[in-house]
């Protein structure tokens, strides 16, 4: 096998570079001159910042991998290195954002990131429990789902801890749980409606139960409120932030004898649910009915037009969950509480405009 | 902590259930003769087969988890009990559809899977490399990234497995690989169009150096020249798979002296980009502009009109290549080779229709 990728200093003329050695006495300060660079430097291309040129962090980085110098470094771990991401279905696009953000805070800490799907099937949740206590975690996040008492004091009982990014509201006791502000969400949503002249606005909203969903749905209400609008139950189409919900709910307050000429969405999916229901009627998203949705996912900015949607912090969210893992929720949740919600942001794009004539 | 969500069988007059206790003589015979049924279906429930009622399952389930059934059986592990799966980037709408298949055949192997970014970024990897060997895995799955020669080295030293899931084509000397039929799908994609009368068709092309890209644009051609059609370079537009370079691309093919009628792009994302792109046009996808995408990523669904497209086999690929890690690849692929390509298919949706007068 040739090694001509490797690019190790050790493969001066054209010879590969010896097998990986540990050299036990490498230190930063030797690979700082080494390399010709400060020993802050170093530092920074092991941290993965950002603050080094490319062929600066070229040369160090393929320093530090002829000396095999993280690999000596980890010799005596004093954790498992890994920290357990749970969702309930990995088919959901929050999924990834959720996974890339935890994936990177846990490699800034030398943990790997072990994600598994639990499908609200006991056994599932058993066999996942089964191989984290064998192999060991050094703490779970909880996105989106929810471990049963008994489940829950098993991973206390083995020192784990446990936190929850809750993009749904779903009340933790006893557990930190980082989310976002649903009410305040919803509240932006429909004053930048109100503010391009629309007065009826169907509502997409999500299932009764889940608490965001109320959550945004009474943000709605109030900046209906403020404006001296009496909410109509008849434009309020309950769904369960899937894209056929949105496409269903949309459809019927499009046929009824007045439509709305603005639709406020809980979720995104159900924004481009309703995008289709638009153009089967025959109008057009922004110029004949306009568009806001909920999360802000990748799809919303792809969306033809973009829709102006909440921002849901997501990535924030799980970075912040990775760091209580890492740092113990009383270093990162400010004043040591158990509960934090970020801030929803309303991003404009192209699906809103002012009420036509 | 109440203990309402147990429902555990122990839990008769509304006392929570014992501590965790293993009980050691528990066989499956046991839990099935309490739970009344056969012992091959309590085998199913601990296999996640589908065969079973819900009523039973819960039944069994319930009683496993009383008896600690699983626990106790792990104490003496063959098996690292972890799979290692590696992307360049888990921004890409591709990754979660890899990460669920994997986890999801991991899940029936009872193991856990650790999801990797490596950003193209030597210091990232060698981070994991690290983590990997300190804890140990059954095994790597590679997803449109790629290790270096020495990296490969460090884990055929260590005795484990690499297969890669492979898109994009990069070829894997010495490597499992399991890929799609990129070429056969450039041409199925083009037959459609010419079926529907098109003659002039643009491509909005992926990146020249990336293989799966090249064999897209040459099942194109070949469509063509089944059908006597000359390619025009000045058709193709090269891009990157994403949203960007589909829209760019769109924009100056529909401002050409003779625009064509329809657009094959070689990425769902691409083909999104070029809906906003024939918006931005003042016309309409399908109607006035047909257009076939690749991938048969979710958002392809989600389009308004829904997208006409590739589908790429994503989830049956990392389910198979998860499958080589556990069983073996003689076990998996067929005739003990190393490379396998799964089939493309054209799903037909709405965005394609006749070629306008």
């Amino acid at each position: 096998m040739s090694d001509t990728h490797s690019g190790g200093p050790a493969a001066s003329g054209g010879t590969a570079p010896s097998p990986r050695v540990p050299s036990p006495r490498v230190t930063i300060a030797d690979i700082a001159r080494e390399a010709g660079v400060s020993a802050p430097t170093v530092s920074k291309v092991l941290n993965g910042r950002s603050q080094v040129s490319p062929a600066t962090r070229e040369k160090v980085e393929a320093l530090l991998e002829h000396h095999n110098y993280l690999r000596r470094r980890s010799r005596t771990p004093r954790t498992c290195g890994l920290v357990d991401l749970v969702v309930n279905e990995l088919d959901s696009p929050w999924s990834v954002e959720i996974i890339r953000a935890v994936e990177e805070t846990a490699a800034q800490h030398r943990a790997g990131v072990v994600v598994t799907a639990l499908h609200n099937r006991p056994a599932d949740t058993l066999r996942w429990l089964d191989n984290l206590t064998r192999r060991g975690s050094d703490g779970v996040i909880l996105a989106v789902t929810a471990l049963t008492p008994p489940q829950t004091r098993t991973l206390a009982e083995a020192r784990v801890p446990v936190v929850v990014v809750d993009p749904v509201g779903t009340p933790a006791p006893d557990t930190a749980s980082i989310g976002a502000t649903n009410w305040h969400g919803g509240l932006a949503a429909t004053r930048h409606l109100l503010e391009r002249g629309h007065r009826r606005i169907g509502v997409l909203a999500g299932p009764d139960d889940v608490l965001c969903s109320r959550a945004r749905l009474d943000g709605h209400r109030a900046a209906l409120a403020e404006a001296g609008i009496a909410p109509d139950p008849a434009l309020v189409r309950p769904g369960d932030f899937h894209h056929g919900t949105g496409f269903t709910g949309a459809t019927e307050l499009l046929a009824l004898p007045e439509p709305p000429t603005a639709l406020f969405a809980c979720s995104d999916l159900q924004a481009l649910g309703a995008y289709e229901a638009v153009r089967r009627a025959g109008l057009r998203v922004g110029r004949d009915v306009s568009i806001v949705g909920f999360d802000d996912l990748p799809s919303a900015a792809w969306a033809s037009p973009p829709l102006t949607t909440v921002r849901q912090p997501l990535g924030e969210m799980a970075a912040m969950a990775a760091r209580v893992v890492f740092e113990g929720h009383e270093a990162v949740l400010p004043g040591g509480t158990q509960r934090v919600e970020l801030a929803t942001e309303l991003v404009v794009r192209e699906s809103t405009a002012a009420r036509p004539r």
